[in-house]
């Protein structure tokens, strides 16, 4: 058994740490809100992002990253991603150097574009770096509905390390070698995930969800792959898996925030009424920089960008991705 | 302008003939059922499969094949994959030289394990074959709603003419050569919609749905690549795009009959409750056969084959999915 430090406890941290403690590790939890921290360990629960679902004896809730790391294998992160910097920064001093680093964040960091094992290794060059991503909401991990997520990094050993870890029977871990493309699927998904919320919006069906879906994961695999992805990890897990999920479920924050923008409102205003992070607005912005400076022809991901940016509206939007010339499935342009 | 002679008025066949018709084009459709024919003449409607949607004055509702194909430059064949065979051979003598052929049945035969195309070259080797499939609930066709779909020959010319000619703001065509890789995609995502079925009914969640059809498409596209398919195919609309909208909708008889399986109903009896031809079933047969004789594993085909032959329950066949060995993502058995 092990011991592991979850830095972070929003909801996906948190049935991460229950999944393992359950499966008898060590765990401790913190987080950099402290109210949070004081009702967590008050309830024996995460009564703000996972209700109804009790800390174990393995799972202590604890003050500060440092304590969370004192004699930890395993250092899992769990901020969101436009605080994983912060979060990883503020853990560096406690990070021994056989500690495995597994990171779940979903997202590019702003203005840096960045994706997050690339902060990580900036940070610390000799860091052993893990990317966790797949179609994993949650409440379901935290209620043992079965799931599946898939591990990556650079040394496959460490991947398979982590598998052996984290692996339980209503929670399977594939490996995988490509840190670059389960990064940035679990990412961009965010931004078709908006779109699919757009599209639900205005009152568009199935076939045009799925189209656009579809139509999305080659526009994701065809960025990736001039960013050093493999393709083949598009119609993984951390691609098209966690792609199918967030676009489908009520759970995605991206998607709810695309559906009010499709019903009307404001992209400014649908944010404001989600509440908490819209990862796909961030990601939707660092998409459209990237694509632009490796020239690759992203026509969904222009059009969200241009409807959350109040260019258009989302029903021209739509307008223009069904509209555009006579194409060959196959051209990858 | 071009005359259209549609040979089946299930509810697809329908949405296709008024799409037609609505571009313009001169449409006759005809079906086996008489009843059905009378009733369609008596008030302009589909009311039995796809009521609500009335017909315009380019549509005819005529008696027979012949008369639909009389003066014909498209056959549309949309009777159900397991009666394509005759319709198909009923429809030869009228068949021109120059006619093509339009096929939108999914599925493959029962004992022959043949491909719609199979059938119609072994009957006619000079037929001008063209396959159409997709994400395409008729539903949502018939009522205008966006929809893309892939058309696919061995002669690409063909299939350029039917997206020109099948084409409107709201029916996007793509073009594709991979016959094979479509008719395979179409027909073995019911295998998976009947998967995701049991696992909506047993009443797990989206992460082992969208696990499901993510490595469902994975042993999908296996097959195929054995059976000559493009494996880039399984990534497009008639693949994980299909496969998408007839997981997630209630729309999918496969689905519906899964979800009562699920819920724990004998398969015989899903089978008969739901009503209609569950296509998925006799796919699942044939994808269980085609795999034996060209060494595949498709280990959710398997599961999937012994629960609705009543060897092992509901429950066991995803438990046993998901107590597999630790495997890479990437290996493709």
């Amino acid at each position: 058994m092990k011991k592991i430090g979850v830095i972070g406890a929003g909801s996906w941290g948190t049935a991460l740490a229950i999944t393992l403690s359950n499966k008898g590790h060590q765990v401790k939890i913190c987080d950099v809100d402290q109210a949070h921290i004081a009702q967590m360990k008050e309830h024996r629960e995460n009564v703000k992002y996972l209700p109804g679902i009790k800390f174990n004896d393995n799972l202590t809730v604890v003050d500060s990253t440092e304590e969370a790391l004192k004699g930890a294998d395993i250092a899992l992160f769990s901020a969101p991603a436009q605080h994983f910097r912060s979060a990883f920064e503020s853990a560096i001093p406690f990070l021994d150097d056989d500690m495995v680093v597994v990171n779940v964040a979903k997202g590019i960091e702003q203005h840096t574009l960045m994706r997050m094992s690339e902060i990580a290794y900036i940070l610390r060059p000799d860091v052993k770096y893990v990317v966790l991503s797949g179609p994993s909401h949650a409440e379901e991990v935290g209620r043992f509905l079965p799931t599946t997520v898939a591990v990556a990094s650079r040394d496959i050993k460490l991947a398979e390390y982590i598998q052996e870890v984290f692996m339980t029977e209503r929670f399977r871990v594939y490996t995988n070698e490509d840190v670059c493309g389960v990064e940035l699927g679990g990412a961009l998904k965010n931004i078709i995930a908006l779109g699919a919320g757009i599209s639900d919006g205005i009152g568009f069906g199935d076939n045009a969800k799925a189209a656009l879906m579809t139509r999305g994961i080659t526009e994701m695999s065809r960025l990736g792959v001039k960013l050093g992805a493999n393709i083949e990890t598009f119609s993984g897990l951390a691609g098209v898996g966690d792609l199918i999920v967030t676009c489908t479920s009520m759970h995605s924050r991206n998607r709810r925030c695309g559906i009010m923008i499709g019903e009307g409102m404001k992209p400014s205003e649908a944010t404001k009424k989600v509440g908490m992070v819209v990862e796909g607005m961030f990601t939707t912005e660092a998409a459209y920089e990237l694509a632009k400076q490796v020239g690759v022809e992203m026509p969904i991901t222009e059009a969200i960008y241009d409807c959350i940016n109040d260019r258009i509206d989302a029903r021209e939007a739509v307008e223009l991705l069904m509209g555009r010339d006579k194409k060959n499935e196959m051209h990858i342009i």
